[in-house]
């Protein structure tokens, strides 16, 4: 099974509105609510992929109880979430459907007590003599201290379990410094981490911060990869219509799939993009169109670039 | 005891924000998380008035059992809700306190089953054999019929209990025929039911519409209300500044109390007016300042007009 860490759950609502004006009273037209965080992203992807995946981190209170409720019916997906004294977080999106855009509200997260932490620990541990790979993902809630995913990152290395880490600022630099087999950085988060704007000369450098792997989002561009096997850019064949919302977790599922299959560097990658764009187009927000997949997958485009 | 009924209760959320800026990303810098809809918001100002109140109406799921848990410690309020099996719905109030004001995402609630609505029937006739005077109060949730308020008008009535009601639209227009004791519209809602923007005209033309009194509010401005012993306009002595979110929760607390009391309409109308004042001038949406309310009643000015 494939193990992802999410340490910041949400209840992510969605509301569609006609359209978004600030100082009025809108009635919300349709709503939704999903399972949400980063790695519970990721590991419906990978469930739904075929993937057995094991969702572990905190969930508490009446939005976590739905949290859970959300995520039991789905196959292939096991909640191995640790109870939280303090309520999950809500993030909401709203759609205005006029404009075709969306405007993005995050709660700041629950405090999670030292006992709390303690519990997910012995959790993690126990849950990694289990797991082909771990994906560490998403923000750290208030109480978990910045160095928490190097120390994740430590216990899995020291597990022999390979772990992909996938998050930003301070907890990201910490990190990678701890030596994970994967960091997926956007564009932003690596000039964050690197302080250059560069792609090609920031993944390099983050590689050698101490990541084996780094493969950087560049958006509708697709990935660019440095990797043991040289440097890698993967791109879609043209621009792809839709909802960039989960865009980046499919990556990480894609990325996470071909890490536990050891696949060729340039499958993964092509995989990856192609995931991607099969999550942009689908028309459910974090969701993948598999026919789009299968589309897409041969007509990526992967070039070995000269570091 | 005072019955309040809300069908469409919600979960109330606030978030606070430097600045709303549409298709942009925000961490919310505050949230907070109170029970809602009309008539729990003037059962817990009437509870603070130190009157024994009752609370019913539907709550479901998650958002119910929450706006249950937040009413369970409050002193004077005992809860009465019929449970439904779909979930409450919630709303959004997003404070911009760049700009100081609110921007309300309301949803539009759940589907209240037959059976529900039967069960609610049943509780409503059983509470009202203990009940001083009831309010029924907001919008009716889908799944109940439009004629629903002048049902329960008619149930009030028959059992001998003043009712009060404040609601909008075609249930307004069939509750006011079934001869409420009271109805308390804002300017909008009258129009709305007498077409015209005449305060006035309007209010006297809703009572002949078969209410025994109407109060009208009228904002900053104060009420008007036709009543049995003629037409009375209160106004308090100046501006006050404030939220004005649950002044209109305010005044019908105060109409109520001073129902159950059979005061003086002068008195009524003064006590609701310096309620709703001192809800403005609360820094906390839908509570009162006692302060400002003891300050105030002295100085609103009452007069009684020739019809």
């Amino acid at each position: 099974m494939i193990l992802t860490v999410t340490l910041n759950t949400a209840l992510d609502l969605t509301y569609e509105v006609p359209a978004l004006v600030p100082h009025t009273s809108h009635r919300v037209a349709r709503s939704a609510e999903r399972p949400g965080g980063k790695g519970v992203n990721v590991a419906r992807v990978l469930a739904a992929l075929g993937h057995e995946t094991v969702v572990t981190g905190f969930a508490g209170g009446p939005t976590g109880d739905r949290l859970r409720e959300l995520l039991a019916p789905l196959p292939r997906l096991t909640d191995a979430l640790v109870r939280t004294e303090a309520a999950t977080r809500r993030t909401l999106a709203v759609v205005d459907t006029g404009a075709g855009d969306t405007t993005q509200l995050n709660e700041t997260g629950a405090t999670v007590a030292p006992d709390e932490w303690t519990a997910f620990r012995a959790r993690y541990a126990e849950l990694l003599t289990g797991a082909a790979a771990v994906a560490l993902c998403g923000s750290l809630p208030p109480g978990v201290h910045v160095g928490a995913y190097a120390d994740l990152v430590r216990t899995a290395r020291a597990a022999g379990v390979p772990v992909l880490l996938d998050t930003s600022g301070e907890p990201l630099r910490r990190g990678i410094a701890a030596r994970p087999d994967l960091v997926k950085p956007n564009a932003d988060e690596l000039a964050g981490l690197t302080g250059s704007r560069d792609p090609r000369r920031a993944t390099q450098d983050a590689r050698r911060r101490g990541a084996h792997a780094v493969v950087t989002s560049l958006g509708p561009d697709g990935l660019l990869a440095a990797t043991p096997d040289g440097l890698w850019r993967a791109a879609p064949p043209g621009p792809v219509h839709g909802n960039p919302t989960g865009a980046g977790d499919s990556a990480v599922a894609a990325l996470l799939a071909g890490l536990v299959a050891d696949a060729p560097w340039p499958d993964r990658l092509a995989h990856a993009v192609a995931l991607s764009a099969a999550t942009v187009a689908s028309p459910v927000a974090g969701e993948y169109d598999p026919a789009v997949l299968a589309d897409l997958l041969p007509k990526v485009r992967v070039t070995q670039e000269t570091p």
